[in-house]
């Protein structure tokens, strides 16, 4: 297994395509096009926020009627949520553009949205954008690149990564894009992130793969404890690989489901690591706890509480509020067990034995919280199950972007 | 019913003092001593946090099994939790000197602290700071006002409320102070609220009017999500205002009920308004839910999200983020009959009619927010359970206070 160049463009048959159509903002890219030369199977998880928005109600259809999914088409700028059923028609017309230049029914063709929710898209811009798309569709990695940039709202960076492996002798890709950056709590699904592989699998198999994945990867990130009403995860298989159809949960199942982890938790850590206004990554290893839902429960109890994240930005090592949301998490253990260590490139520190503090510097402390990934690791000493949760520091500068998101 | 002057101190038989021991920063005023002049029945509630600090496990102790409460003991600087066998003997020593001085057994005298996790007392300061607060003690307003500013750590300003009212023609006053700030998100009881009152009621139904009032005023307000180790309330009853025992759920019981609430609900209010860095208070009231569990977690959903307090604090009516909020409550609504309100001094205005945005001035919705006190009035259109939660917009100066709270 081999990490290699590019994102959605790096299995076989896929193009991409992006575009500034001027939805929102000027001269930025907000419009990404993802094709499949070849239909493909598809799977898909979504938020699990009351408010859902138009393109997820859509997608929902799609990826459980849907014979066959050959394009995804997003836009950046509007979150076409809480927009009734003009935002629905929108959203229609959206993928039904998209269907007739390229030649397809109107349900192989997934949507997403993301920006501020409430506003109706504009749709004429929405249309030219469509038109250039898919003139200017390409295999090309660079392609695939410029699309997870179009696809950035308060994001920094993109997020893309991909991966090889072999079945049967054949070579087999897995490639994806993600955004993040606010309002991100995912639960089921996670705000946009894009898989395309060459794999020949299953429906079904495709689908669990996935949504096993989801568990332990985006919907172990948050940002800020929102959950949006826009989340969505899309994996997209074609066959081109070549390789024969994976049908049961054998080897080659697996060896798929191992390139699908590396790839989402690379995005999940990306985009957990490039939160709105985030200075660095905060990884929660919950070790020795009673269950795996338990170690799950108190590791995000502990990365998305505000006072360790702004404990994180300070590089105090205040670890009286990693054990304060322990213990607030809603599980039962005993708090005079608890060890606590921190780490980062700078090394690694036991800060609490027992539950109380551990003899440590609190200026060698301070350095390792200074790197740009910093790890807690908490020992519950109760069983064997683990769980790691991803986050990021509370900064100033999440204040000033989301008290002025709008405008 | 009358608002009087005074808190702590206004009932009849109570004394405070306040002295700056130099447990932990020098001039400034850090313990509190209240004192009633004869056994008082005692209420409690206490934080779920499953990290309890060693006074909370000490008054738990004390509620339960004492006979008469006549004295509670208060420092900041040191919150006293996750301190191990030397914190539960360094508290059973501060109630030993209190209940020394004042000639009581130590299981008459509650204990609370305040301040940073992790670290022990220094035992010195906290002895000389117990003999110079008994050696003040005085019955006036301002030894109450002052006791009231002596438990503040990054609380702006005390909070204090006394209220008058009759019961067989005897007058009964109820006062109370608390303090708040960060780590607010209260779970069962609150942090550190001293209610104390001279009526006569039994010990049973004492505690059933301060449970039950927690519930809809301090365990409804959100600073920052973090449920803290040391959250405490108490009501002390010492029967001085002469009125016939309460013993039944008589009128004479929901007067003082009555009162009880309206300290609590200033108190609390107080609390959200003056949350860390907070500039505003954030009212939330969710009306026609289906029950009064639904509208509970729907408020607080929305009081406790990070996206709609940095909007708040922005004057930004970027309404979807509530409804977003909402939708991710965990309750089953219907997203399109939701009608949302913003209110303030300054006027009301709808936002949302039937889950989709409403005709409406920006900057009338700005002028609104920009108000001291902003509420949010959400219509879920589905039955007739209110609830009101209380929190603060989410500013720079939360991350500032909290990215450096130990130096």
């Amino acid at each position: 297994m081999k990490i290699i160049n590019g994102g959605v463009t790096a299995a076989k048959g896929y193009q991409a395509a992006s575009v500034a159509a001027g939805i929102k903002y000027q001269d930025r890219k907000d419009m990404a096009l993802i094709y499949s030369e070849v239909p493909c199977t598809v799977a898909g998880t979504f938020t699990r926020n009351i408010v859902k928005a138009a393109p997820v109600r859509w997608d929902q259809e799609v990826v459980k009627n849907s014979k066959g999914v050959q394009a995804i088409i997003v836009n950046s700028g509007i979150a076409n949520a809480c927009t009734g059923a003009m935002g629905m028609e929108n959203n229609k017309a959206m993928a039904e553009a998209v269907a007739e230049k390229l030649k397809l029914t109107a349900d192989m063709v997934l949507t997403a949205s993301t920006g501020v929710i409430g506003k109706q898209l504009n749709m004429e811009p929405v249309f030219n954008g469509i038109n250039q798309l898919v003139s200017t569709l390409a295999t090309t990695i660079e392609a695939g690149t410029l699309a997870a940039e179009a696809i950035m709202t308060t994001d920094t960076c993109k997020k893309e990564l991909a991966i090889q492996f072999e079945i049967d002798g054949k070579t087999v890709t897995v490639g994806g894009m993600s955004k993040g950056s606010g309002m991100i709590h995912p639960n089921m699904g996670t705000m946009l992130a894009f898989l395309t592989s060459d794999v020949a699998i299953s429906k079904e198999l495709l689908q669990e793969a996935l949504y096993e994945d989801v568990q332990s990867t985006y919907n172990m990130i948050s940002i800020d404890g929102d959950t949006s009403t826009n989340d969505s995860c899309f994996l997209l298989a074609n066959g081109l690989a070549g390789n024969t159809v994976i049908t049961t949960k054998d080897d080659n199942y697996y060896r798929f489901v191992e390139a699908l982890n590396v790839v989402n938790t690379a995005l999940a850590k990306q985009m957990a690591g490039d939160g709105e206004g985030a200075t660095k990554l905060l990884e929660v290893k919950v070790v020795n706890a009673v269950s795996k839902t338990e170690a799950i429960t108190l590791s995000k109890s502990v990365a998305t509480s505000s006072l360790v994240k702004t404990a994180v930005y300070g590089n105090d090592a205040n670890w009286g509020r990693i054990l304060c949301a322990l213990g607030y998490a809603g599980v039962d253990f005993d708090p005079e067990k608890v060890d606590l260590y921190i780490e980062s490139v700078d090394g690694k520190l036991k800060l609490v034995e027992d539950g109380i503090e551990a003899d440590y510097s609190e200026e060698y402390a301070t350095k390792i919280l200074s790197g740009k990934e910093v790890c807690a690791i908490i020992d519950m000493k109760m069983g064997e199950a683990m769980a790691t949760a991803w986050g990021c520091d509370l900064t100033y500068d999440y204040i000033k972007i989301n008290a002025d998101y709008r405008s």
